[in-house]
C-alpha cells in the first residue's frame, strides 16, 4: 500500500514535526512534506499556537509545484475555521493529487472530516503510515481528545534500592547533572509541571525551565527568546503556599489547586483554581479541569505521597525513573506510598519502553498498565 | 606494538577461553591460538581442572607447525610442575618464535616466571594485548591471587521501587522466567552460591544449577553430562539447618558456616565449616577461608540483612540487580539493610557497567566503589 518513498517522506514529516515539541502546546506537533516522487518541493511544521499550521508552510514553500504532488502530513488536516483557515481547503486549492496522513484526528467529534473534505475534491487519501510514530509526537493532545484527561508523566528519582533520602532527611544530589539536565528537557516539553505544597514548603523550588540547562542540542533548535514556561500547578489543599514562595514570582503562570481561594494579594499570573469535589484536592477532578484549560501533558515532580495517589487513582500514563548508582538502605525514605496492598496482583504493573544511561545514572521509561483494582482505588484518599 | 593480526588472534583466544567458563573452576579460563601470520595452525582452551591447559591443546593441534609460530595466550603460561608439566616448557620445546600474553599471572609469587622461562630460551615475549578483556575472564581467580579474598557478586531482585515483598510477606515471582534463567547461568559460572539459614528456613531452596533452565545456547556448549554444581555455602551461626532441608540432599557439596559443629548425622558431601572469629559468623574470615578452599567466585543469593552486611564490610565486588516493572510501595520490604547511615557521603556508591532488558525485567550490573567509611564498617555487626 505504501512505497519506500512514502515511508521516507513520512519519516521526514515526523522529524519536522519534532521541531515544535517545545513550543506548540496546546496545539499538536505536526509536520508536512510535499513531494513529486522522491523530490521534495515543500516542507513545514507547526511551531507555535496562533502561527500557521504545517501544511500552510509546506504549501507556501512548494508554490505552483504543489499541483499534482503528494502531501505527507503526520496528522489529518484540519477542516475547521479556527485561528487559521482549514488546511484541507488549502490542499484542495493547491491541487495536490494525493494526501497521506499518518493518523486521523484523535478528536472523535472531527475525526475524518478533513479526509472527507479532501476526498470530495477528488484527492486520493491514505492513512495509517507510521501511525505509532506519529502518535508518539502528541501523547497529551491525543489523550485529551480521546478521554478528556491529560497525559501524565510521573518523574521519580531514587537510589538503586528505591530510596529518596536518608532517615534523617538528607538527600541532596541523589542524581547527577546529566539527569538534572534531562529533567529540564522533559519539563520544557510539558504543558504543566505538577507538584504539591509539601514540596514547595520543603524545598521552595522554581519548577521552571532554565534555558541555560537545556543542553546545546536543544538550545540550537529552541532559541532563548522563544522560551515557553510550562504552567506550574501546585496542589495546595490547605492554602499553605504564600506570595513569598519563590515560584510565585517567576515568569510564567502558576496555578494553586485549592479547596477554597484565599484573599491574599497575588501577582496577576497566579490563579487559585478551586476544586470542590472529593476530600482534599480531588485528583481526577483536577486533571479534568486542567485538560479543559488546554493543559494536555503534565510532568509530575513531587513526593511519595502524590506519586502513589496518582498511581492508585489510575491517572499516571508513564513513569520516568532516574536511578543513581547508590544504595541507601531499608531505613531510608521510600519512593512511592501505596495504600492497602495485601496481594501481589494488586501491585501496579508497568511495561518498560526504554532504559538508558544518562551520565552516571540510569533512566527507565515505563508505561503504566491500566489494571488498578477498583477496591484499592476506593480505599485511596486523594488528599495531598 | 601489536598488529591488527595480533588483535584478531588474541580476540580468538579470549573467545576460546570462554568455553571453559562453566567448568574450569578453581582454575582460570585460558585460551590459546598458535599462528603463522594470519594462518591459525592450532588452538585450544582449558576446559576443566585436571585436564590439559590451553597451550597443550593448541600445541597438539599445531604439531610440527608450531615451530617458528606465534603463540597467543590469554594468561602468562605457567612455569610450575603441577597436575601438568609447565606450559612455558612445552612452548619452548615446540620451538615457537614469539609468545603474546594478554596478562601476566596475577599471583605475585609466580608472576613473570613463565615469561622469564620463555625469554631465557630466546623466545620473544610481549604482554598486555587486550589485557582488560582477559582480566574479565577470571575476576575470581585474579582477586584471590591478589588479595586472598574471593570475587563476590551480589544478586538482588526487586520492584522498580526497590521492594522484595509486600508488608505481609507476599512476594512470589517478582521477576519473570527470563530473569530466573539468567540467574541459573550466573550460578553455573560461580564457584559457590552463598546464602543464609534464614533463607533456607523461609524458602527451603535448592540453590543449585538446573541444566534444563540454562537455555539452549549454554546447553549446546555445556553438555548435561559435564554439569558442575557450585558449592552451596549457608551461613548458619545458630545451627538451624537440618539434614532434612532440601539442599542438603542434592548433588554437589554443601558447606554450613557455623560457630561450632553439631553432632548430627550429615551426608558425606556436607561440611560444617567452623568460623571462630567475630560475632555471629565473621564475614571477612569466612571469605578468606572459602578462598583458601579454592572458592574464587561467589554468587550471593540472600536477604536484605546479609546483602547489607557484605556491602558494609566492603566484601562485595559487583551487584547484579534484577528489577521487575512493578511498584510495591513504601510499606513493602526493603532490598538492603544498611546500618548507621547519617550522611550521603557514607552511602555505598557503585558504577554501572551494564543495563539491559532480560525478558520484561531490567538487569543492572554495577561495580561497588571501594570507599566504605571505616566508622561505618566498625559499627556493622557481621552477625547473620
Amino acid at each position: 500500500m505504501f512505497s519506500s518513498i512514502d515511508h521516507a517522506m513520512m519519516l521526514r514529516a515526523i522529524t519536522l514535526a519534532k521541531n515544535g515539541q517545545y513550543t506548540t502546546t496546546p496545539n499538536p506537533n505536526v509536520g508536512c512534506v510535499i513531494a513529486h516522487g522522491d523530490e521534495i518541493v515543500g516542507e513545514g511544521y507547526h511551531y507555535r499556537a496562533g502561527q500557521p499550521h504545517a501544511e500552510v508552510y509546506a504549501l507556501r514553500a512548494a508554490g505552483a509545484k504543489a499541483a499534482g504532488a503528494t502531501a505527507y502530513v503526520t496528522l489529518e488536516p484540519c477542516s475547521h475555521y479556527g485561528r487559521t483557515p482549514p488546511c484541507a481547503e488549502a490542499l484542495v486549492k493547491a491541487s495536490v493529487k494525493r494526501v497521506v496522513c499518518a493518523m486521523v484526528d484523535p478528536n472523535p467529534k472531527v475525526a475524518g472530516r478533513g479526509i472527507t473534505m479532501l476526498q470530495q475534491a477528488g484527492i486520493e487519501v491514505q492513512t495509517g503510515l507510521l501511525e505509532q510514530d506519529a502518535e508518539a509526537l502528541n501523547p497529551g493532545f491525543i489523550k485529551v481528545m480521546k478521554t478528556g484527561l491529560p497525559y501524565v508523566q510521573l518523574k521519580l528519582a531514587a537510589s538503586l534500592d528505591g530510596r529518596t533520602a536518608l532517615a534523617n532527611g538528607e538527600s541532596k544530589w541523589i542524581t547527577g547533572p546529566a539527569a538534572r539536565a534531562d529533567v529540564q528537557r522533559y519539563r520544557a516539553r510539558a504543558g504543566a509541571i505538577l507538584s504539591t505544597s509539601a514540596t514547595v514548603l520543603a524545598d521552595d523550588p522554581s519548577l521552571n525551565v532554565r534555558w541555560q540547562e537545556l543542553g546545546t542540542e536543544v538550545q540550537s533548535a529552541y532559541p532563548q527568546a522563544e522560551l515557553r514556561q510550562p504552567v506550574r500547578v501546585v496542589i495546595d489543599s490547605l492554602n499553605r503556599v504564600t506570595p513569598q514562595h519563590h515560584l510565585v514570582g517567576l515568569p510564567g503562570k502558576t496555578v494553586l489547586a485549592r479547596k477554597q481561594a484565599d484573599t491574599q494579594s497575588w501577582p496577576q499570573d497566579v490563579e487559585q483554581l478551586v476544586i470542590k469535589e472529593g476530600e482534599g484536592v480531588d485528583l481526577p477532578a483536577l486533571m479534568a479541569v486542567l485538560a479543559q484549560n488546554n493543559i494536555h501533558h503534565i510532568w509530575v515532580e513531587a513526593g511519595a505521597s502524590l506519586a502513589g495517589a496518582l498511581l492508585q487513582a489510575g491517572l499516571v500514563d508513564e513513569l520516568i525513573l532516574y536511578q543513581a548508582p547508590k544504595l541507601m538502605g531499608s531505613d531510608s525514605r521510600g519512593l512511592v506510598d501505596l495504600n492497602g496492598l495485601v496481594s501481589m496482583d494488586q501491585v501496579p504493573e508497568l511495561s518498560v519502553t526504554d532504559v538508558r544511561m544518562v551520565g552516571g545514572d540510569i533512566r527507565i521509561s515505563a508505561r503504566v498498565q491500566a489494571h488498578i483494582q477498583t477496591d484499592i482505588l476506593n480505599q485511596t484518599k486523594h488528599k495531598v
